[in-house]
């Protein structure tokens, strides 16, 4: 099963200084930027799956997870993609921090800058608090999700899933569906998507779409069958319960018989429809079991994959761009 | 103080592919295997006694412990054994997951895969979680302790404990006592006893005992001094109180009366016993300090350092699996 | 930005033996080898500045982290240096920990040994518990704050600060500000600033100096203008209010008016003066952020920055006292 790994030379040498000291937002790429890091993350891709997924790239580097919010996923994605390129990683949760003592964010921030990271991961329950943190520190950024904002590396790992089923993204029409108002994941996307040239649709009921969806760059539906009709992605977001304040929706029932991804309401998309989801999945909310885990649909694991791998393109970029500062 | 460490060629030479892909049951071995595993184990416990306590054998391999129940000394052994074995080590706690989100332990277990690790070290309350989870990832599994079902790398270690006090564990009796019922360590080492020929008994309160302990292989006994007479090996069990549905046991002070191991009552034993325990302990309640602290009968310290050893020797040797298959 | 760093063969050149086995308190070193340990992290400070802040002088050695009490900086602090010099290192909080299931501090500390870790950093509650483990295991303990007592590393790395801002620190006069009652960084400053020779004075309300307080050889002064007369360092303690038992402040209103160190209460210390705070602050309560803030008089995130390398400092020659024994 072992095949041989991308050497360390080889990757060096794709590997290219980020455009940008800092990755806050979808819209840090353009066109060019985006592919060339989704190419170093199919590299990456190609490593994580050999015996031996580790790479000494990021040798010496620090880099820091702050998450003022619990996510396995993203949490671990960052943390694994790290090690594997050989920086010292260190995980800090709100709960075991200081800001339980009263710190502000903002001295959290300082105090972890004065030990010296080369890369700060921050995930916020506040819109704009990665870009805030940027100001204020002198290693590089990576927005990890802020409040409803943005959650860059999301939208990269599920850019580079579709490009490897459908190839180049222009062209291809995306249903982001659901949850859109509180999702930050939905902004990023349609935010990636556009500069990659896909088209996409935001579909959902008004009240769980923002104010101004309609001038993001997507066209808006508020009907399920219209909105993913010959889509070849249909991503459907997780509904957000926790979040919701006053009631947005009549009841998860009443939602999964509207809004709910299953086998009947996927045959109005594409052929060759594949179906996303950001996880965690509210399993017979707002998507059925039975189109979560059809393999011959859904690219569900493969963006979890992905996100490894995105991760590591990000980090070595950013790491390479310290580098030439 | 340091003494030469065994190299890495010497070590990878007496690495060997473990048996089956998963650690599930102190069952999956058999005499043969058993002691090799022991032999190897052995070697991990003198390098573990350098200065330099390390070797690069797992370098590149992702290990993580996936803990749905706390455990400062079986997650803490896991992490040392991968990282002094060079692996990436990473762990997750039931609170920071997405199981708080409502994702299922399967999800959990396929998104963690999809990270593609190497090896995965679950505990979960529940019996055959281990077992479930092998079936869904394509990784190695080692189960940690499920439910009141199995605890195969205690087994193990407690061989190994017993092996460099007695030598060959066949003939050695071998009495369990106190909380079988609720001890997934009393049954992992009456299958693992069994297979390298001790003669195991199960001792305690009829309450304690689970139903159908007769057909364990073991004798089972109600009287304490009559089940530790002439025993080789006292291995006392933790009194599970936090899992007891119902009174099962008077008061801690009569258990102690009655099933508590002190110095009188070990009287009864061999006299080269020795006293054994899982940790951590009910002082006072299955054991007496004066027992448990005295070197001379006690192996309880020893145990713990055995734990380390014998996971780099499980490690090491699924990972050897791995790479033939 | 990249300097060529100290190599690891100069860095092991200027590592010698710690005194003593353990630190336990600021006490362990005299004045030569405080000396000698700060020039050591002077060249730690360096190696954190580079862009590779590694140095494989530990690969081998285990650290553990074992925090009963939570504590962002210092224990974030300890993994850095740890992971930094190549050991393999583990954080252990007490919420993870058997604590919980009723094991006791001795029991923690002797499973833990029995992992043969070299290095044990401990942060407790109670005074002393530091030095009961240094007994009890066969690693080298570091105090990382014993209740009220001692946290010897605050004390190098805040001596380190001075000694960069000011050279040699004999006849430096020192204030040492606010809640010194529960205070363990005021007790270790005021120890090892006495043995480097400079004058130190403690200032605050009599409810918050602790009885004998005159006793330590530093002046006691219960007027904040006369306490930090001509004073060359300001440093304010936390007012720790969540250890208060009883009212011993009116209120944090009250309590910054009188001692919440602020511009104007400045202008009475020396022209050249540095304001410290061993973090985390209470802004607006013992110190005001104009002053906190400010580049030209705090040294507080260089305080984080010394602590890394401190820390690093004490790591490195620990190590190397374990080889000699």
């Amino acid at each position: 099963m072992t095949t041989s790994a991308p050497g360390i030379d080889e990757v060096r040498a794709r590997t290219f200084p980020f455009p940008r000291r800092h990755f806050l937002s979808a819209l840090d790429l353009n066109i060019v930027e985006a592919n060339r890091l989704l190419d170093l993350a199919d590299t990456f891709v190609a490593l994580n799956r050999q015996t031996t997924k580790k790479l000494d790239l990021l040798k010496g580097r620090t880099l820091v997870n702050l998450f003022f919010e619990n996510s396995t996923r993203t949490q671990s994605s960052f943390e694994l993609a790290g090690k594997r390129l050989g920086a010292d990683t260190m995980n800090m949760s709100v709960k075991n921090s200081s800001v339980a003592k009263g710190e502000t964010l903002i001295d959290t921030a300082v105090t972890l800058n004065a030990m010296r990271p080369d890369l700060l991961v921050i995930r916020h329950a506040s819109s704009g608090a990665a870009e805030l943190l940027s100001q204020k520190v002198g290693c590089s950024v990576i927005n990890a999700g802020d409040g409803q904002h943005e959650h860059p590396t999301q939208a990269l790992l599920d850019a580079l899933a579709m490009r490897r089923v459908f190839g180049d993204l222009a062209g291809l029409t995306v249903a982001i569906c659901g949850d859109v108002l509180h999702s930050r994941v939905a902004r990023s996307n349609v935010n990636l998507l556009s500069v990659l040239g896909a088209e996409v649709r935001l579909v959902g009921p008004p009240t769980l779409l923002p104010a101004g969806a309609d001038r993001w760059g997507a066209s808006v539906h508020h009907d399920m069958e219209k909105g993913i009709a010959g889509a070849d992605v249909v991503m459907m977001l997780r509904l957000q319960l926790e979040r919701m304040q006053g009631a947005l929706v009549p009841s998860t029932r009443e939602y999964f018989r509207f809004w709910g991804l299953d086998r009947e309401k996927l045959k109005a998309a594409s052929d060759r429809v594949r179906v996303m989801h950001p996880g965690p999945m509210n399993r017979g909310v707002e998507i059925d079991s039975d189109v979560a885990d059809d393999p011959a649909v859904s690219l569900i694991q493969d963006q979890i994959e992905m996100g490894v791998a995105a991760r590591m393109a990000v980090l070595a970029t950013l790491a390479a761009r310290l580098d030439n500062d």
